[in-house]
Order: C-alpha cells, then structure tokens, then sequence
C-alpha cells in the first residue's frame, strides 16, 4: 500500500489542475498522503441522506409516519431488531453473529470477521449495516441471497430473534424501514484535470 | 438486438419509478423501445460544449484569443488541416484515409471502415473526429498511440499533408487547437429508481 500511495501522490504532482487545486486548499505546492486522504474524507462527510419521514418524525411531525408505519416501529423496538440496528445510522456500529439463534443457510463462502482476526469466535460475524435507505440498497445480506425487504426481515428475526412474525407484523416492519429513506445527495459529475506532460502513460496491469 | 431491446423493455416496465416517469413523458402507462432510444437522445442533445474561446472569437470577441492563437488558426486553414476538421464540430462529417500522403506506422491491428465495408479502399479509413475539447481528449488517433496534442499535430501533417511544422508552428496550431476547450455539461449523478416485485435478477453472463 505505500507503494502504491507514493505513485499515487507522484502522479498527481504531475497533473497541473490537481496542483493548483491543492495549493489553494492546503497552501502547499507539494501534495502528499495527507492531503489527499483529508480530500476524499472531507467529500465522505457530503455523503448523508438527512430528512427521511422516519427524521421528520422524531423531530416532532407527528404526522411523518403513518399509524401503521409506527406500528412498524414499535415492533422493532420490542421484537429485539433495535438492540443491533440503533444509533443514529441504525446501525454501522457492531459486529454481530448472524445466526445468534439459528443457523443461516448459504452457500456463499465468506466466514465474516474471522476472514480478518483469524478467531473462531468471529466465525459468521459481519458489521450490523445500517438500515437508512434499505429500501435502495438491495439485494440483501452478505452474500446478496434475500431480494426483497419482506425476506430479509423475516430472515433477520427467525436467525437473529429465533422469531416469526405473521404476515401482518412483516408488512407493518417493512413499512417502517421504507421510512427511513433519506434525501440522496445531488452529485454533479467530475470533470477530471487532464495530465500533464510529465504525467506517465497508464500501464495497464498484466 | 431485438432481443435485447425486448428485454429492456420489459425489465423496464417492471420498475415503477420509470413506469411513472415513462407515463409522465408520454403520457403512456406502456413503455416501448422508441420512448427509450427518444429518452437517450434527448439526453444526448444536452451533451454539448459551447462557449470555447474560439466560439467567442468567431461571435465577435476579437479579444478572445492572443495573437499566438490566432496565427495557429491561418496555419490551420492554410496547411490544410480545415479540409478535413471543419463544420459546427471542426471534424465529424466524414470518414478519411489515415495516410493519405504518408504512411502512419502503428502496430494496432485496425484496419478501419475496411472492417465494417469490406472494401479493400476502405483500408485505414476513419472518422475525422471532432476537434472540439481537444486538449482533454488525449490520448489522440484511433490507437492511443499520440500522448500530446503537440506530437499529434507532428503525425496528422506529415501522413496527411506532407509537411513538417517548426517548432514554432507546432506551438502556434497546438496553441490554437487548446481554444476550442468549451464549457462541459454539468451532469447531476443520477440516482437509478429502485426495482419491483417483479424485476428479475440479474444474470450475470457466462
């Protein structure tokens, strides 16, 4: 990786319209690691979906969610769902087992944190994701297996909460997260710096 | 194709956020492939440049360009580089052979138009591409093979034209060919509607 980090900032000292976009933030003529990362990190902080219905709702719109969106919610709280997926991404913020009461069935080959700590006891965990947007960011789980909200949550509390719920209760939950759908942020497409005559030719990899 | 344009379609119908947009447009609730390709081109229709330095010199602004650059757009018309790169798009309108006095050397295995034609004539004819935004369009010829604008003009008036710039020259007609930089679209990152129910996975090709 410094390897690859040191081209990284060599090319782009070459690459006059970067060099003068650094010089007027970071007052500098030479760019290094830093600026670049604090770069990217300052365009992530751009990268939040504020005001969903759920948003509006607990910042006191009574009328945000419907009567059976709250339902929803209330069922997420006392069904155990809240304990994992909380904070204010509901989630993002624990690695958790998935199959605490039964066992997941899939094919797919990731075992989760163990992959990374080499501990057995990580064995299937995965970072809780966040539940803002779900409704966007299917297909669902790890290995992508559920299609639909409706499947994912009745997954979720059978392996998770060792739970089933009746076809009402799903509707109610899955009509609660769909409320958590925030305002994407508007990107304008870059229109990238051309190289300079220094700048090297690519060198695709083999 | 037709197959695929079927597929399209069909996938399309299947998502409501453009079954909505779809019946918005054009007031149908049922998608076909002319809505689509009338979609795109009108999107296309938007991807256009104005406002280059050269544009305003020709709009009248005899100050938009530096003396320099207005000596590179003579030599541009008087070597001939405007019997080929000329029209709304300086290039685009027809195909030509590439080596028409002098033989280009490249190891790309392209044969040009030949390829589509079959027509021994056709060997090492392509399009005349446009000159607009030139600068940023690097790297130049159907090869890749020209890393600067400078080393481009070099190639095209000598396999062309049979002529060589001085440096001078080179400098003068590259100076000139960096005002037809206009204004780039700015394009809003677009946020792809959800699928439906009934949109089918996808199918990754074997």
């Amino acid at each position: 990786m410094a390897s690859n980090h040191e081209l990284a900032v060599e090319i782009l000292q070459t690459i006059p319209g970067y060099v003068s976009e650094f010089q007027f933030v970071f007052d500098s003529s030479h760019i290094n690691i830093n600026m670049v990362t604090e770069s990217i990190a300052e365009f992530e902080r751009t990268l939040v979906t504020p005001n969903s219905r759920f948003d509006q709702w607990l910042l006191g719109d009574k009328d945000a969610l419907t009567d059976q969106e709250k339902d929803g919610y209330r069922l997420f709280k006392l069904t155990g769902c809240a304990g994992c997926h909380n904070g204010p991404a509901e989630g993002g913020q624990a690695y958790q087992k998935m199959g605490s009461f039964n066992s997941y069935d899939t094919t797919h080959p990731s075992i989760g944190r163990q992959a990374v700590t080499g501990s057995r006891s990580d064995r299937m965990r995965f970072k809780v994701p966040t539940l803002r947007n779900i409704e966007l960011t299917y297909p669902y789980f790890h290995d992508g297996q559920a299609r639909t909200l409706e499947e994912a949550v009745d997954t979720m509390v059978w392996v998770q909460l060792n739970r089933k719920f009746s076809p009402t209760g799903n509707a109610k939950a899955v009509s609660f997260l769909k409320t958590l759908t925030g305002d994407l942020p508007q990107i304008i497409l870059p229109i990238l710096p051309p190289s300079g005559p220094d700048t090297p030719s690519p060198q695709p990899f083999e």
